[in-house]
């Protein structure tokens, strides 16, 4: 997938069915259809634009609405920790806008899968118009409560970001391969107490729960040091395996 | 991939060429042949051994031998900060056991590639082996200098992890698709430094460096606090884009 | 030293020189004189004024004019690593409003001194209005440059936030008494590698340095969570003692 | 208070009344009583040991059974926290081996008091002799139950470093002085969940929690960074203050 980044660093889905156009000129789609990654295209007025790579943090910071999005620092880890990897099938919910759909999404490929539950029909069809746009056919939007049930099988991650993660452990136990993780992202430590308690019993092994504290590094003339203001907190990071 | 976990929870990757045999007892290859995830074995002792879908983690675990390791919080910010997804191509260096060129792997998958430079050759053959033990495709280990020049073309991630990283950053600009990204791992600040003047002048953008902290929680009845000792460094994640 | 806090949490100094009024109304002097830390007194509108015990903090919220200040967490530090305590000699530099020198000038008390050193006649004047206004008998401000030399000898502690602290280590050393402490306050890594390095050199021992990084912990109905945004970084803090 | 350190760093209190020896060598106690912070003196085998103006650190170091004992970085943030000074009077309960008594002492001096209170006579006994040694006048070692009661009025500030710290806040706010705080160490969560409620209950004002994450910086010819090992959680301050 291409973007267009202009002069200024603005950023656009590059769509060659159309003309393309902003304040700074226009581009024939005729010179958008012919155009690759790396190449500098020049607008009616002479200002240059580049076709970029897409990678899937640009495509979310183009997504139309944005709601509350994971920070890559704990999206990252929820991959590296559970192992997920090209093709593997995906369970997560609640979808909100679709950002780490499209990150599970990034990751498991074509022959992979991402199933996305999401309660709220108008956030189920804003991820979706998001998923269509970036003409993504491994995602699937549910617009259904994920307490009812979970309809795969032989899942390799299911991934939950709702206000009681616990009420849905026995279907996530019953949807996951053996060996395949549930991840949880919470924010309060309540929710923390409760989901070990409950995965514990319903027969989770490997029950364990993290931090992520991201300190970005100002490398300055004037010199080095790490940003004054933070993040302190975004949620903890909840991870239990079925053996 | 599948593993056999005893009922002490050590691991073994299943290989079904030949009987498996440890101190709780034997499995005929018979039996291995015909098993899933989530079968459960009995050795010709009685101890019951289970059948697993290994995860990336799990087969690091099993590597032969493992030098220093990039921890996990450090490989998915890479993943996740990058966007790195199935199907991508990417050069690291250097190797060391393997440990995160099979994690690359494992997040390209068959349709992407990882071309992985290490300049010690018993490193290499090594990481070598481990590759040739989980039966990668995807990977190829070369036992060379990466400062003699990237032979890749059109490559989305470029992973360094070695003593003076902005040696070779002209050859990385030349490898990487518009729009790929430079990841650093480096554990001292003097390297961060040189880093970003040297990535800078050599065209990259978005240069910027982050550091994890990852807390544990121990979540147990007598309380939940986070853990009394943890790792307080392992290294700076240094990031550029060519756009 | 008391100081008054009206019905909206908002505190003034106790000034039993004069009436006492703000919008709530007005207490008579000969009131304030009388008065002690928990008396809550009546302004003639009727509305409840608390007479309190004031701590450091509370004159500190209370000075004229505040600069960039130290945190608490950074001045605490300074104190129990240094061992700072009641009757002790302090040299500090530069001033600023005071503040720094309001707390050591509180643990030291009126057995102790504190030296403060200020190259900028404005600072000065505003820490030395500061000073008067508390009343403080064990403070000195200088409107001077620490690197012309240090006039005081025999000193307990001398803490330095200053741009190039190095420069006046020798100074420093010959200031301070067997067993005392330098103690630095840096925000750049740049300024605690030559500060170490030079500090050796002049003969100091025990150099080190550390960063508090502080959290706070949001208690609710909702839930237990350490804050979404925080100070990520306010300045190093470097030790070094003369032995 | 005067300490001795030898050329291998090692520390002694410097008792004038008898000769000192080690394995260095022996000083006469003549020699002892005419010296000085800054003297070197030299044993009878050519040694040279110094004389050093002990700090509240020094003596924690120095004393005869240490318990578990909090780090200068959580006693440092409660005196800045709760502008703690010269004079004031502190009752904190359970004394352990009295290190953190010490540097309420430390602070306070001599017109100050501190009333440590201790439930176990054998530690009670332990921080009486720990006193008696460096000849503190003012702090009193109560071998009692604070839950039975605090004895002493017009407290400054009552530090509780206690499993249960809830048990006893009526009779904390009723011993405090209008405008003194309460400070509370507590390793888990659920100890300042409790904690805030029944504050709050109580009357307590500007009831808040922190926790500070100290990183030691390593400067070293190889390079500057934070420490690999770190101590990841010691406990969690909280504050009320009785307003």
């Amino acid at each position: 997938m291409l973007i267009l980044i202009d002069e200024r660093g603005k950023k656009y889905l590059l769509n060659s069915d159309q003309d393309f156009h902003n304040d700074l000129g226009i581009i024939k789609k005729e010179d958008l259809q012919g155009s690759n990654a790396g190449d500098t295209l020049e607008t009616h007025l002479g200002k240059h634009i580049k076709v970029v790579k897409a990678d899937v943090n640009d495509l979310i910071e183009l997504m139309q609405r944005r709601c509350s999005i994971l920070l890559p620092k704990d999206i990252g880890i929820v991959i590296s920790h559970t192992g997920l990897g090209c093709g593997d099938r995906v369970v997560d919910a609640g979808t909100g806008a679709g950002a780490i759909a499209l990150h599970f999404a990034n990751v498991v490929g074509n022959e992979g899968e991402v199933h996305s539950y999401e309660i709220r029909e108008d956030f189920a069809q804003i991820a979706q118009s998001n998923i269509d746009q970036f003409q993504l056919d491994n995602v699937e939007i549910k617009n259904k409560d994920i307490k009812e049930g979970i309809d795969e099988e032989d899942v390799d991650l299911v991934f939950l970001d709702l206000p009681k993660p616990w009420e849905m452990l026995e279907s996530v136990y019953g949807a996951l391969k053996t060996g395949g993780w549930l991840a949880v992202y919470a924010p309060y430590i309540e929710q923390v107490q409760i989901l070990h308690r409950i995965a514990k019993k319903v027969g989770f092994e490997e029950v364990t729960t993290i931090e992520c504290i991201l300190r970005e590094i100002e490398v300055k003339v004037k010199g080095t040091r790490p940003k004054t203001r933070m993040v302190g907190h975004t949620g903890y990071l909840s991870f239990a395996r079925k053996l």
